[in-house]
């Protein structure tokens, strides 16, 4: 007798894989410059710190066993002196809580603070992952368009005054991924101040802000509300590899998170968490390698903005470098970005087309392109190749 | 005007934070010896041959990226490997899926395999954390009790023949926690042959496999059908701070998992996992860095055992020391043992209370002891004061 083969939950049928990583798998052709991606540049990765701090965290005292779920104990207080300065109060020891890279955040935060049906505002563009959770935990979804100033506001305070109860709304206000945009000072005011008077969370998804380019991002929108949970991570200023972020969250939202976290996998690895530790308490030396990042980065971003200035001109508008990972592009002229792309990749380029970040609107004349990884003359001949596909 | 403070997820009432972790906060006094914890021993970690290879993987060419949702490549080849090994057929690459401790295995699995509302069957006494993943994912459970051969098959056969169609049936196969028995080999092709028939999932969760002190565990329940997703870990051989797990379950399922890890945190550490690989491929070292790990273990096992036996006779029945981390025992003259722990914590001595893994039972009379992280001397101290607050 043939055996009886077991269904899967039914519940998966509606999710989807990301469209960016199965894009990503397509890209990894060596004769193709991908902007596709979304990796910081593992060449500015400080390896030899990171063997240093490795050594002194596998040597001696370091700690090899099962570790707390908030978090190492000494990493979560080298991140209650950061945040505390970040944001312009003493933060509490029971208010740091060290994730998985944030998207563990998301993920648990979507758990504690959506039950199905809730009403999520999200950006629109939007980042993937985000959007990815937040339907998985069957929330009902809203995008608020950005403009030059981050999340349209008029728009926000629109839907609130539409009786729409918002459970929690989602921004990346720092260099924003798809978008490139942040979020003005002024809006941080305004749109804490809303969650104040409604009763709604902000998670403030903030991977991006130390790399800035010319000048520092605003004080972060936690710093104007307790409704507000910040997340951060050290994936793109140390190293993805150790899987290091964090959240500065109430305790209650703390403790709730704590309970799912040891469901969902007791707790983070002691050793990744010990050297994230040891680089990040390393203030001067943090310092400089930032500046490092920041600067190269930036070089790279306006070589990009220039190439597609130079090239493309009236026809392609596009964000200004002023920090993070992307530049994000829309043709004027009403060029399918997605009719684009295999063309684009037979010129030997490749790029997110803009409807793959879309949640309300359409995007299609629009491109999120990656400049972390390429230097000035690639991204240059990236561009040219662009400009040959989109003739 | 007073900020509104949003609320928490409703569904997070049914919630309970797990027992144990909770006890053990409580256990960390050093006048008190605990038997409570559920730790491998520290100093039996191969640190030396972790920073060997931290350093190989930090130097040169040591991917420091972000790696692929189902593992790092080389690390699931080694696995392909050692699982074909141990399951005696050629395990696909496809099949095999790394995740962050198998922790993060079963809360993945309960998400890919249960709708709300679904049967759950469990080992009665559980392991917790199973335990709190499927409660969390909303399932129906009900427990199957041991016996000295490991889950009792005639208890599920009647079940099925009542009608009850579990999703999935979960079981700690080899020297069980906390119940110490390992399933015979009997039992094994039998609840095999069961998931065949009826056509529902096996979770062979085995932790502990590898740390059998007089000879090996029996082939896994995976050798007997495809319906069983076999679950296995580096945590107990080498170090927890690696988090490494992983399954080897059919390529749908491991798909379906891919896709929800990129929700829950994108990608296990790149770092942690190269060293995996490193330790895991280096069969002549690991083999006798395991060896060393069962002698000491069998060694403490088997003094806790006596103790017991010397201390307590016929007032205790305990299970034999056979493997894995501990020995569970039944005071067979109605002591209680919820009741026994503040006298116990007062004698210096912490145990878990056997009720702490109750199912549909009681085990009001039992508790769980684990010998892992003490030597001969210190636990037969543990029981002697066990015996004073006891009497």
């Amino acid at each position: 007798m043939s055996p009886t083969i077991p269904p899967l939950a039914a519940k998966l049928d509606g999710l989807r894989s990301s469209a960016i990583r199965d894009l990503l798998k397509l890209t990894g052709r060596t004769e193709i410059i991908s902007l596709a991606g979304g990796l910081p540049d593992a060449e500015l990765m400080p390896r030899a710190r990171l063997a240093e701090a490795a050594e002194a965290a596998l040597s001696g005292n370091g700690c090899l066993q099962y570790t707390e779920s908030p978090g190492w104990g000494p990493l979560r207080e080298v991140l209650v002196r950061r945040e505390s300065q970040r944001l312009g109060r003493a933060v509490e020891l029971d208010e740091v809580f060290v994730t998985h890279g944030s998207q563990q955040a998301l993920s648990l935060l979507a758990e504690v603070l959506l039950d199905p049906g809730a009403l999520v505002i999200v950006e629109d563009p939007a980042y993937v992952g985000a959007l990815q959770v937040f339907r998985a935990a069957g929330a009902r979804i809203v995008g608020v368009p950005l403009d030059a100033e981050g999340m349209r506001l008029d728009v926000l305070t629109e839907l609130l005054a539409r009786g729409e109860r918002p459970a929690l709304v989602h921004t990346v206000s720092n260099f924003h991924n798809p978008g490139g945009v942040t979020m003005s000072s002024r809006r941080r005011r305004e749109i804490a101040e809303l969650a104040d008077a409604h009763g709604f969370w902000v998670i403030e998804d903030d991977p991006y802000g130390e790399l800035w380019f010319d000048s520092p991002a605003p004080a972060p929108v936690a710093a104007y509300s307790r409704n507000v949970i910040r997340l951060s991570s050290a994936s793109k200023i140390l190293s993805p590899s150790l899987r290091v972020g964090w959240m500065v969250a109430p305790d209650r939202v703390c403790r709730a998170v704590e309970m799912l976290k040891q469901g969902a996998d007791l707790c983070g690895s002691a050793l990744t968490q010990q050297i994230a530790t040891d680089l990040l308490s390393d203030e001067s030396w943090l310092a400089g390698h930032t500046d490092t990042v920041r600067t190269t980065y930036g070089d790279r971003a306006k070589s990009l903005v220039n190439a597609v200035r130079t090239r493309f001109g009236d026809r392609v508008s596009c964000s200004d470098a002023a920090g993070g990972m992307f530049v994000w592009a829309e043709f004027t002229d009403g060029t399918d970005t997605k009719q684009l792309l295999p063309r684009a990749l037979d010129a030997g380029v490749a790029f997110v087309p803009g409807s793959a970040f879309a949640v309300d609107t359409d995007y299609g004349h629009a491109m999120r392109m990656c400049f972390t990884t390429s230097d000035a003359a690639t991204l240059d001949e990236a561009i040219a190749r662009l400009a040959r596909a989109a003739t």
